[in-house]
């Protein structure tokens, strides 16, 4: 017995020593991750392009504005297909001009989409792999400092955004709502190209909520957020305001219908689909009190509105009939509703099919106000005017990647197939195991439940193969330099 | 240092000394777990019941044949809404009879919703929480003896099934495919109530997968499943064409399309739906056959032929338009294809919206062979003959409950409305939390995407307390037993 308590107390104390030079050793490397930096930051070249741009002629030059709404699902739209959600300023932008029935937010969570929308870029060229919490909490310190979910802190700041580059052609250029994208310079949005900020620097349902007006506390945490949505339209049409004779653009984030959903007094309790309901119904009434704006000033000819939401809905929310939510790479996760609108530009009720992406929006506008990309980097969307104005029936023969978690997971051909990698189950009682890699024709199948694999072998060998070569570019140069 | 070093000895000495306690304890918990049988058994009523039986009348008495298939989505079959997968003949079969387009499985997985189908009571009266797993395994010992996922080995012995009652009335009843109520006596086909039994004691995944009849193997494991559709059905009709002379009970429960999926040469390969189609077509084929083989002998007047799923589809198969798949509490983990066919009893192209659920089909059952219900212990289902013929237009008022891992999850009103508890998420990215409870109006909101608690309140609470009721009542007496 003696002998095997000396035993016992002999293996305790060496269990307890790993223990503890594991604590010893933590902070040393911790302290090293958050010395190294952000990874492979051109600052040089981003501010060479930045200053290649020519100022834009105020007299014709068009104004931007851009809708993101946060977690709204792709049929919670009544032009998308809603009979329990009445939107009918968001149907009537639509009306007025195209719709697009299959388009995709680059991920299916909030920061790595915003990224996207703002560079043209797939998420993985930031390194941006998931959301950001706010720096001082728990989740902040183990998500900005370990790489869990990524290993920066905001968005690299070499990253040319629309706001830059409309910036330094003489836009007037406001954020107003969700940035989501880091809380500390250099990654504001006063630092990437916005002239005036408003907003949060997280969802809504991270703490402290404050409300920021250009790097300052505004609205003291915790903000009330059931007049967020008037406060914000408030601002949007301020800005619109104070604009005047300047081509302008709005990036305008709502942080709705996102958890927790708070709607105004004139709102609440309205719809007939609930809380998440009365979120959507206030969402549009803002895009019909801008819209209004833009229609008294006589900007409409001279104005591209586009309306889309940043992925697919979360715990509330439609996906319409597709598989998966938000945080899924099937397409109840990417697909959002698309609307865009330009009068005199886009014919009234253009209905688009082909698939186009929220990576799309910075060649779109760049090519707008006639700016050209950037020629240091991959910029992967495409200008989707030719398709918006009718000049084209087709993108081109381009895929479409959708990733999540810092790689890409499922790839759109040109045509009506996907191949979804191996991966684990979307539904939590088989989250052990993985399934897949399914091919599904989004055509026969919208629902994604049918893997067509051993039928086309070669469509899905070809774009497995395409899957993997991307994924392995991104692993060669992540930020995807172009050498001169 | 030293008594810091002292201390640390003896907190290490404590912490192994725990462990060492619970290693001893263990075993004899495990033990007495093992030895304490199955929970609240009453043998006696349960051959009272059965004694209690007078014999049908050969010549008047209807067969009956129900068709059970395995993980099939509600949206997997062309009169369901399937544009993908071709099922001629269970068209064929709703085009003479009724579709049930609110039809449920009594739990999202296999074993108790088996339970229910066969009992015409709810899942968690037969102490069957989630699915059996072989004896000898692993997961089996984990299953079977902790309560892991339940208590017990199999069906417990007093459970009347409809195999026993159709048995002791004088019934040919004969079971054909995937048991998964326990693969020893006194839980097998035969010891409830079925002549003969050729199939599988498990699902198509587990290993050894043999497949027996009446109690010995009959084709060792591995058994071939590519030809396990055409052998069951081969089956199903040699004990049809033995039974000739007798009302028959066949019940067939089909081991496809839960993966691994296996198709015959004939349907390898011949879906537009890949290799699950094929196993749908296959089972198509196969519903033909049986149709088939009873128009031949004439029977088709005197039989009632019922064909539904036990679940909704699992990573693969359309559940429709519905939110969430196979095990969990949405609708698209309980909403199965139901069709119910008896020339010159049930009217053609019947459409019934009203919600049923697999436990009605032991009391339709039982009344359409005028066999009294037992009185000893509740009968969750109710007759749907009336339904079915078009004499009333409702079941009842009566709502529906959703078992989950023993315990009521859910509860679909009488109407349009379906209250689901608060739950972890369905969606594996956000399995760490809890959301709900969610109100949903199943007419307005299919996709269960809004929560309607706050503008319904008082239909809220009540089917909350509907919900907490039940359950309680369940652990006050989880047997139903009702004393006389």
């Amino acid at each position: 017995m003696q002998l095997r308590l000396k035993k016992w107390i002999v293996t305790a104390t060496k269990v307890l020593a790993a223990l503890a030079a594991c604590l010893l050793v933590f902070p040393v490397v911790w302290a090293f991750w958050i010395a190294r930096g952000d990874p492979d930051i051109r600052e040089d070249q981003h501010a060479q392009y930045i200053e290649s741009i020519r100022p834009a002629d105020p007299a014709t030059a068009p104004s931007i504005v851009v809708i993101f709404a946060d977690d709204l699902g792709s049929g919670d739209v009544g032009s998308f297909g809603s009979t329990a959600i009445r939107t009918p300023h968001i149907d009537a932008l639509a009306a007025n001009g195209a719709r697009l029935t299959s388009f995709y937010a680059a991920s299916p969570v909030c920061s790595p989409s915003r990224f996207s929308l703002l560079t043209g870029r797939y998420p993985p060229r930031g390194f941006i792999h998931s959301v950001f919490f706010p720096t001082g909490t728990f989740m902040g310190l183990l998500a900005n400092n370990f790489g869990f979910p990524h290993g920066i802190r905001g968005i690299p700041a070499d990253e040319v955004t629309i706001a830059e580059v409309l910036q330094a052609a003489g836009y007037r250029t406001g954020m107003f709502g969700k940035w989501h994208l880091g809380d500390r310079s250099p990654h504001l949005p006063t630092d990437k190209g916005f002239d005036h900020f408003f907003g949060s620097y997280y969802s809504n349902d991270m703490e402290p909520y404050a409300l920021y007006r250009n790097g300052e506390v505004d609205v003291p945490a915790p903000a009330d957020q059931s007049t967020l949505t008037i406060r914000l339209t408030e601002e949007v049409l301020a800005f619109i305001d104070r604009s005047e004779g300047w081509p302008f653009f709005v990036y305008y984030a709502t942080p709705f219908p996102h958890e927790p959903m708070h709607a105004s007094e004139r709102f609440a309790g309205t719809s007939q689909a609930g809380l998440y309901g009365d979120c959507v119904e206030e969402i549009d009434w803002s895009v019909g009190q801008i819209h209004a704006a833009l229609a008294e000033r006589g900007l409409l000819e001279r104005t591209l509105i586009l309306f889309t939401s940043d992925n697919g809905p979360w715990h509330q929310g439609s996906p319409g009939r597709r598989r998966g939510r938000k945080a899924n790479t099937f397409e109840g996760g990417h697909a959002v509703p698309m609307v865009a609108s330009w009068e005199g530009r886009i014919p009234a009720s253009t209905e688009i099919g082909v698939a186009a992406m929220t990576i799309d929006l910075f060649p779109t506008i760049l090519a707008t106000a006639g700016i050209p990309l950037p020629n240091d980097r991959r910029i992967d969307g495409t200008d989707l005017m030719p398709l918006l104005e009718g000049r084209s029936a087709t993108v081109d023969d381009r895929q479409l990647y959708f990733a999540r978690n810092g790689k890409f997971a499922a790839v759109r051909g040109a045509d009506r197939f996907k191949h979804v990698a191996r991966h684990r189950s979307e539904n939590s009682a088989y989250w052990i195991g993985r399934h897949g890699p399914f091919l599904f024709d989004l055509d026969l199948d919208p629902t994604e439940s049918y893997d067509l694999s051993r039928r086309f072998p070669a469509v899905s060998e070809g774009l497995a193969g395409d899957l993997r070569r991307m994924n392995e570019a991104v692993r060669r140069n992540p930020r995807g330099w172009l050498e001169p």
